[in-house]
C-alpha cells in the first residue's frame, strides 16, 4: 500500500477484515506500506498490522513478492505510481479520484488495457458501490423495477469547511488536490448515479465556486484534523459544485456537491425516478434504502424503508443477522473480496480504469462548462 | 372571485374561514363567483357560499358594491383582469404567477403602482409563505440565526404527469399556462427561497425539457381529474426545468422543479445552508421546520424537527392547541388575513405585483438560458 | 351546541365547512349555541357563525326547531343533556369520553338504545377515525393485509404538563374531568386501536400515577391558556397511564397515556403488527401511514410512507389534489358528513354509545387493576 | 474464548479489530477458542484468526498462558465456565444474560467479588452500552441535560419468529435460553434503559406470552439460519413480554420485548423523558441520537438528530470523520477497549455481574408478576 493517511487506515482495515468474513480463492498477506516520512509510515505499519513499512514506492513496487499495489496517495501521483505499477505487472487498486487531469487518467488507461493483456488486473476506489444498499439499488434498476430512467438527482453535502478559520490542507491546493468538491466527492455522486442507473453522462452544464478564498495555512497535525497556523494562504479549488448532465438515455440528471452545506456531515444521496418506480439512497443512513414501486396499488404507494441487512442482500451473507448494522469501512471489505476473487478468475474488476477516466473527463467538462458561462459542454473522448 | 376552478375552491375557503378565526378589521362578504359556463359557475358559487354567480366579469369588476377582486383564472387572463379591476379601484389579490409572459406582467406591475398611488392593494397569491413553517423560517434567517447565507436548494417535486398516457390539460398547453413545471411550481420555489432568505435571483443557468410530447386529448370532465380522449395533442410546455440561480448577495441556489419525480407529490422542499444554521422545510410535512443550529455545541448540533404549531408562530394564535396539525388550504385563509389587513391599514401588501413581476422575471431568463445552451442569463430589468 | 371551549371551535369548523366540501343529504344549520356565561357565549356565536346563543340548554333542547344537539361540554354534564336531548327526540353527537363514569355512559346508552327504536340516532366523538389515514389503516387491517392480528401498540403522548407550574384547570379536576391523561388521551388511544383492529379489549392491567400533584390554581383566562395564580390547589387526576390489554382474539395490546412526554405535542401513534403486514399511524403526521407488506419480495420488504392524500383514500375525493395536505379539523367536518348521512339513512352512526360506553369499561377497569397493584381485570359488563 | 456461534463472530471481531484503532495498554493475543464440535471449532479459529482451538473448556481455563477468558456459550454454562475461570484467577467477560436463573447469577456475582479482592476483573457482555450514541446518552443524562427524568419507555423489537414455521432453535427452548425475548432482547432493553438514566428498575408488572407454542424442529445448519424438519415441538419460552416498572427515583418506565413486531428487524429503542428535556435512541439508526433541549427557546424546541460521529463523542476518537458511520460490530471493539483498559488500571469494569444479576432480578420478578395476574412485584434481593 502506498499512503498512510486516512484512506490507508480504511484499506488496512478492508485487507484485515475482508478474508475473516469472506471465503476469499487467495490469502491477502499486508506486506508492505510505503510513505515519505519514514518514522510515521512505520508507526503506521505497526498501528494497522503491516508487516513492513518503506519509504520508496519504486522500490517496493519492483519487488517480486508483491503482487497487488493499492494506491491511497493524494491524486497528483496515482498516474506516476499506478503506471509503474503496471508495467511491473502488479495488479493496481487506486483510489479515486483516477488522477487530477484527463491526461494523466487516459495514460492510467492506457497503461490498464495494455497490463490487463497480460493479466494484469486494476481498478479504482469508488467503493460507495459496495454498500450493500447502492449495490441492492443498482440490482432493482438492472432488474427493470423503476422502468424507464426519467430523472437523476444526485448530491455529495458535507460541511466542513463552513468554519471559515479552518485550515488549508492539501483537498483546498489544486496542485495536490485536482480539484476540490467537484473531485473529491462531487466524483462519488457522478459515479453512483452511473452505477445505479446503468448510464452515462455525455455532456454537461456547471458551476463551481470558491465561497472562502483565503484561510490560514496548516499548522503541525495530520489529515483533516490538522491546526490552523498564522499565516494565510489562497484556496485553489471550488467549495461548491452545481451541475446538470445529459445521461445517454437523454435523460437530465442534476449534481451538487458541496462542503459548505451546513448540518450534512456525509450526504451522498442519489434519487432516481424512473416510469416504474423511484429509489433514494443517503449514505447517511446506509443501511437503508427508499424504493418506490408505481406497480403496487395506487392507494398503497409509498416510498418504503428497507432495511438493507438481510442475508441475501449484497454483500451481507457472511455479517450478521437482519437488522444489525453495517457501517462506513466495510465497503472497503467488499472492495477487497471484489478486487481478489476477479483477479483469481481472470475477470477485469469494475469500476476500472476506463471507468475512472470516464468520470474524470466528466468532472473536466464540469470544469470547462464552469470557465464558459455554464454553457452546455460535452466529454472529450 | 374571477373563475372557479381548484384554486377557485381553496380561495373560497379562504374567504369563508379567516373571519372566523381571525379577528379582522374588515368583514369580508363571498358576494359573487365569475365564470363563463353560467351553470358550472352557479353551481360553484351554490357549493362555496358565493351570493352569486356571474359570466361577464368586466361587469362585476365595474359594480360599486365590489370593493376586492380576486383572480384564480389561467394565466393567459390576469393581466387584463387585473388591470381593469385596479384601473376600476378595486383591491385585486392575484394566483401565481403573475402572468404568463414578462410583458403582461410588467404591464400589471404598472398599473398596480399606478392604483397604490390612489390606495388601491394589489397581491399576488404565493400562499406558501403563508405556511407557518415557511413564515417561522423568514423569521429565523431575519434574525440573523442562520448567519451569512452560503447556498440554497429549492425544489418543487410531483409526478403526476408519471403516466405517459395522462391526459393534456391545459397546464400542459403553452399559450393557457405560459409554461409548464417551471411557471407552475418552479414559480412557488423560486418564490419561497427568495421570501425566506430575504434576497433576490439576479442571474440564471437553466435547461428545461419536455419528458413526454404527446398525450391524449382532454375529454369531458373538469380540473386535474378530467378523463382522456382517442385523439393525441402536444404537450408545448416544460415538464422539468432544472436551474441555478445566483443571488443579490453572490451565493448560489439551485432549482428543480418536475412533474416526474416519482413518488413525489407535492414536494416544495426549500434548503438554507449559512455560517451559523441551516433550514430545511418541505410542504408534504408543513406543519415542521426542519432547523440545525451551528451555535450549539458541537456535540449537540442536528436537524431540529419543529413542530411549527405553537401558539406563538406565525399565524398559529386562533388555531388548535400545539400539535394539532393545519393544512393545505390554512395558507389560504392567512392570505386573506393579511389582505384585509394590509387593505385596512393601507400598507402594501406583500407579495406584491412588482415580486409577481420579479419572479416572471426570472422564469423569463430560465427559458432565455435554457434556449442558449444553458449559458448565464441575466434577468432583464 | 352546548359547549364552546376549544372543542366547540373545532365542531363549529366542522358543521361550517362540512357541507362546502361533501354532498349532504341534508344541509345542516347552524342555530343556536348554549353555554352559561351569556357575554361569552354571545360571542362565540359571532365568531362562529352560529344564529343565535343561550343559556338554558334544557330549553333549547326542548325547541322544535332543533334537530340535532352537538355535546361540548366537560364529561361531568355529558350524561344530563344526552339523556335529555334522546328524550326530546333530537339527534346527538357527544364528544368524547362518553362520560366520567361507567354508570353513567350506561344510562346514556340506554338512553340511545331506546331513542334508536325511535329513530333517533346518536354518536360519540372519536373524530380520530375519520382521520383518513386511520380509516384507511382499518381498510387495510379488514381486508386481511395483516394477516392475523398478533399485536398491538397504542400511544398517546404530549407533554403540556411537563411545567410543574402549569396551572390547575378543569381538566385535573376529577369531578368535571372523570380522569386525567387515561380519559382524556388513552380513551382515543383505545378507541384508535379498536377501530383499526376490528377487536376489543377485554381484560387489562394497569397503572395510573400523578407525577405533578399540586399545582397554582388557574387565574382568568380560557381553556388551555390560563394564567396562573398564586394559590395552589391538588391535581386529582392521572398524568400518565400505562396498560396492558388483551383483545378478544387473545392478541395482546400495550397502550401508554401521558401528558409529560417531553417533545411529543400531539402524539397518537398505533402500530399494529400482523402475521402478514404491520401499520404505523401517528398523529403528528396525520397525512402519512406507515404499511408493511410481509407478502413483498423479503428482500424488498420496509415500511412504506403512503401519502394518504390520493382522491380515492377514504374521505378525500372533495379535498385538494394528491399531496396537498389535511390538518385537524378535517377530521371534524368527516364526522359531521358521516352523521348526517347515518341520520338521514336511517342507519346507526359508529361509533355509537354503545362503543364509548365500552371504552369507558376499558378506562375503569384500568382504574380498577391500577388500584389493585395492576391485577389483570375483566371489563364489568 | 468458549463459544463459537454468532456472538463468537462478534466477539473475534473485537479482540482484532480494537488494538489496531485503540491505543491499547496490552495487547490481547486472541490464543484459543473452545467448543465442543471439534472439527467446527478448528474451522472457526481459523475463520476468525484464533491460534489454537479446543474441545476441553476446563483444561484451557487451567492453562497458565491464558489471562482472559470470554465466554459466548448459552445461557444455561455460563455460571459454571465463568466461576471455574475466575477461581482460576482470569478475568472474565461474559455474554448477557448473565446466567439463566437468579440463582446462578448470584453464584457468579459472589464469585466475582471473591476474585475482586484479588485483582481479578468480571465483566457482562451489554454492549449496546457502547454504541457511541447510547453513551453519549449516558452522558447528557448524567450532565442533567434531561433534568429529572420523568418517564422510559425501552422496546426491544424484531420479527424474525412471524413466520410460524420458523424452526425450534435453542433459542426456544427454556433450558438452553432461560426464557425468550424476555431475557434475550428485554435483558438489554432494561439494561440501556437503566445505563442512560443511571437508575434501577425496584420493582415490576408484566406479562408475558408465547405467540406460536409448536414450531418444526431444527433440521441441520447452525444459528439462527438452521432449517426445519418435519416433527414439531414445543415453544417452552415467551415470544413477547410486556413490562412496567418502578425505577428507585419513583419514575415509571414501560418496556416491551418482541420477536413478533413485523417489520421490526433490530429495533432497540429507548425513549427518556425529564423535566428539562429528552431523548430517543433506535439501534436500527445506531449512528443517531435524538434530543430535545426544553430549556431552548419556545418557538425553537424540536427533536433534533445527532449525528453522533464527531471525533470528540464517545469512542469516535480513532474512527472515521464526521458522518462515516459505524456499525453493530464496533460496539464489540469498544467493549475490548474498555475491558483491557479496566484491566489494566486495575478499575472493576461495568457492566459488572452485580449489574448482570440486577437485571436478572428484574427478569425474574417479571416472570413471577406474569405468573401471579401481572401483579406488582418487587425485586428479590
Amino acid at each position: 500500500m502506498i499512503g498512510y493517511g486516512f484512506m490507508g487506515a480504511a484499506h488496512s482495515q478492508g485487507w484485515r477484515v475482508a478474508p475473516r468474513f469472506f471465503d476469499l480463492p487467495r490469502q491477502p498477506e499486508m506486506a508492505v506500506v510505503v510513505g515519505r516520512d519514514a518514522d510515521a509510515v512505520a508507526a503506521a505499519a505497526g498501528a494497522w498490522g503491516w508487516q513492513e513499512s518503506a519509504t520508496d514506492w519504486r522500490a517496493v513496487v519492483a519487488r517480486d513478492d508483491i503482487d497487488v499495489v493499492d494506491i491511497v496517495t493524494p491524486g497528483d501521483t496515482h498516474a506516476v505510481i499506478a503506471i509503474a505499477a503496471l508495467e511491473a505487472g502488479k495488479h493496481v487498486l487506486c483510489e479515486k479520484p483516477l488522477a487530477n487531469s484527463v491526461e494523466e487518467a487516459q495514460a492510467m488507461e492506457r497503461a490498464a488495457a495494455a497490463a490487463a493483456e497480460r493479466g494484469v488486473a486494476s481498478m479504482v476506489g469508488f467503493t460507495y458501490r459496495r454498500v450493500p444498499a447502492a449495490a441492492f439499488a443498482r440490482d432493482l434498476v438492472a432488474a427493470g423495477r423503476l422502468g424507464q430512467i426519467r430523472q437523476v438527482r444526485a448530491e455529495y453535502l458535507q460541511d466542513w469547511l463552513m468554519d471559515a478559520e479552518a485550515p488549508l490542507t492539501w483537498r483546498l491546493e489544486r496542485e495536490r488536490a485536482g480539484s476540490g468538491a467537484l473531485g473529491d466527492i462531487g466524483a462519488h455522486a457522478v459515479d453512483l448515479a452511473e452505477f445505479i442507473t446503468g448510464q452515462r453522462v455525455t455532456s454537461v452544464s456547471g458551476v463551481m465556486e470558491t465561497l472562502v478564498d483565503e484561510r490560514p495555512l496548516l499548522g503541525k497535525g495530520v489529515g483533516l484534523s490538522g491546526t490552523a497556523a498564522a499565516e494565510r494562504g489562497r484556496v485553489t479549488v471550488d467549495d461548491v459544485a452545481f451541475f446538470t448532465g445529459r445521461l445517454d438515455s437523454g435523460a437530465l440528471a442534476s449534481f451538487e456537491a458541496s462542503r459548505f452545506r451546513t448540518g450534512r456531515k456525509n450526504a451522498l444521496r442519489v434519487e432516481i425516478s424512473g416510469s416504474q418506480g423511484a429509489l433514494a439512497f443517503d449514505l447517511e443512513r446506509l443501511n437503508e434504502l427508499e424504493f418506490y414501486d408505481a406497480s403496487q396499488p395506487a392507494l398503497e404507494q409509498g416510498f418504503r424503508r428497507i432495511l438493507v441487512t438481510e442475508h441475501d442482500h449484497p454483500y451481507l451473507a457472511p455479517w450478521w443477522p437482519p437488522g444489525h448494522m453495517l457501517g462506513y469501512e466495510h465497503g472497503f471489505s467488499h472492495q477487497v473480496r471484489d478486487f481478489v476473487v476477479a483477479v483469481d478468475e481472470g475477470v477485469a474488476p469494475r469500476p476500472s480504469f476506463a471507468d475512472g477516466l470516464h468520470v474524470q473527463r466528466v468532472l473536466d467538462a464540469v470544469e470547462r462548462s464552469s470557465a464558459a458561462g455554464s454553457v452546455w459542454t460535452s466529454l472529450e473522448v
